[in-house]
């Protein structure tokens, strides 16, 4: 059985400030530990007081993984997660260091994604799972976008994390530097862009700057980028960040 | 000054069975009030504590309407606020009936787009908002999909409430004979189906139907609906259902 401190030490993580010190995450739900197990995450230990219809399987391959397996009671399980409806299963992993970009050595000529100070954690883990779904695993984070391992980043990424490539951390002249000097083509949606339906991406490899939800891409990026424009026929003023950029990482993918 | 128990009924309205039997809910933020201003919507009051940058003209307009503006203090505006940085500034509007359909009178011959299931308030809205970026104003809702009124739907949909022009709530059967009756091509985003780049719509009026989020569409929309597939070349087993919605809407949409 799980002791108390533990629990103590598991529940602080809902904090960004315990996730930041200590550099650990909880993932919860059967579905994702299979992925993160799949995927070779580094998983310190798993947690439960439940078992559901794959738990068998969990328990085969953290076997096999020599991760540990906790029980723990229910209560317990209860503080520790971060949903109503807890599956009552968690696992503990390390966070992927976010590097800074390094100007000559990191050339991945494969599409990029610029989170731009994104602030909404579901978007945010959202954008992840749509970027994985089209292979785009390359990701660059500026300095004011909501944290990656914010709890909500992680549910609504759906395990994008277990498949990120490349991601890196830096200020925007670093991430204005980096793109210009790999000449990707850099764009961004913006409603006084091209039409989308006339844009031909003229480069191989794009990199698509995604704004905040109220203020757009900074100033910095304006100058520096094409901007392109799903047309609209509605009332609304704008669409959602997240379906702006699976509109467009769609449209871009495809070419 | 607003009295203490309509603060506690305002404050109600954050649950469904309030809101249900009051047949009224909330927004909140200037932005948003702004914008049912504009569409006319039913408000019965607007209740402050803040004044923003648009106070005045939401004190202009509502002046004309003969809406009535009540002063709260802090205090009560964060009892019936359901947001952490809450912009003090809220309207009670009423709910729209939803109508079950009309076989023979429903007609409107526009794109229609079937909820079915959508159990996560912020994907609901999320799908509001882009249709109402694309003109899709034609809404059904299965009996089993999340509240159109529920804080989270609300607030995601940005304004798309008020530019609903037909909404309907009703049970599978009546909703297949609608579109049957009214030669709808049906259609639905699945693994399975075809590939979107191959997809040419045969019909003028389309219908999409979005399932739900973990068992995707009822049983009884499988056999009469035709799945087109965003193809991904990734890791991820799925994209969310407002990514997909998104994706097929504007593509049906340019077409």
């Amino acid at each position: 059985m799980i002791s108390k401190k533990e629990i103590k030490y598991l529940a602080s993580l809902k904090q960004k400030k315990f996730r930041t010190i200590n550099n650990e995450y909880l993932i919860e739900g059967e579905k994702l530990i299979l992925d993160a197990l799949k995927h070779k995450q580094p998983i310190k230990k798993i947690i439960y007081s439940k078992k559901g219809q794959h738990f068998d399987t969990i328990r085969k391959k953290s076997k096999i993984l020599k991760i540990e397996l906790c029980l723990s009671t229910e209560k317990d399980a209860q503080k520790i997660s971060d949903t109503k409806n807890s599956q009552q299963i968690f696992a503990l992993l390390k966070c992927i260091q976010l590097n800074h970009l390094n100007l000559v050595k990191t050339d991945n000529k494969k599409p990029m994604i610029i989170i731009d100070g994104i602030s909404d954690p579901g978007n945010m883990g959202t954008i992840l799972r749509t970027c994985s779904w089209f292979g785009c695993y390359n990701i660059i984070l500026t300095n004011n976008s909501v944290e990656l391992y914010n709890p909500k980043t992680v549910r609504a990424a759906m395990g994008a994390h277990f498949h990120l490539e490349n991601i890196y951390k830096d200020s925007i002249p670093n991430i204005i530097s980096y793109l210009e000097y790999h000449q990707y083509q850099i764009l961004t949606a913006d409603l006084k862009g091209k039409n989308i339906e006339n844009f031909i991406p003229n480069k191989k490899y794009w990199a698509l700057i995604l704004g905040n939800e109220s203020n757009g891409i900074s100033k910095e990026f304006q100058n520096i980028s094409e901007a392109i424009h799903i047309p609209g026929k509605g009332k609304m003023e704008s669409l959602n960040v997240a379906e702006a950029a699976s509109i467009v990482i769609h449209y871009l993918s495809k070419k």
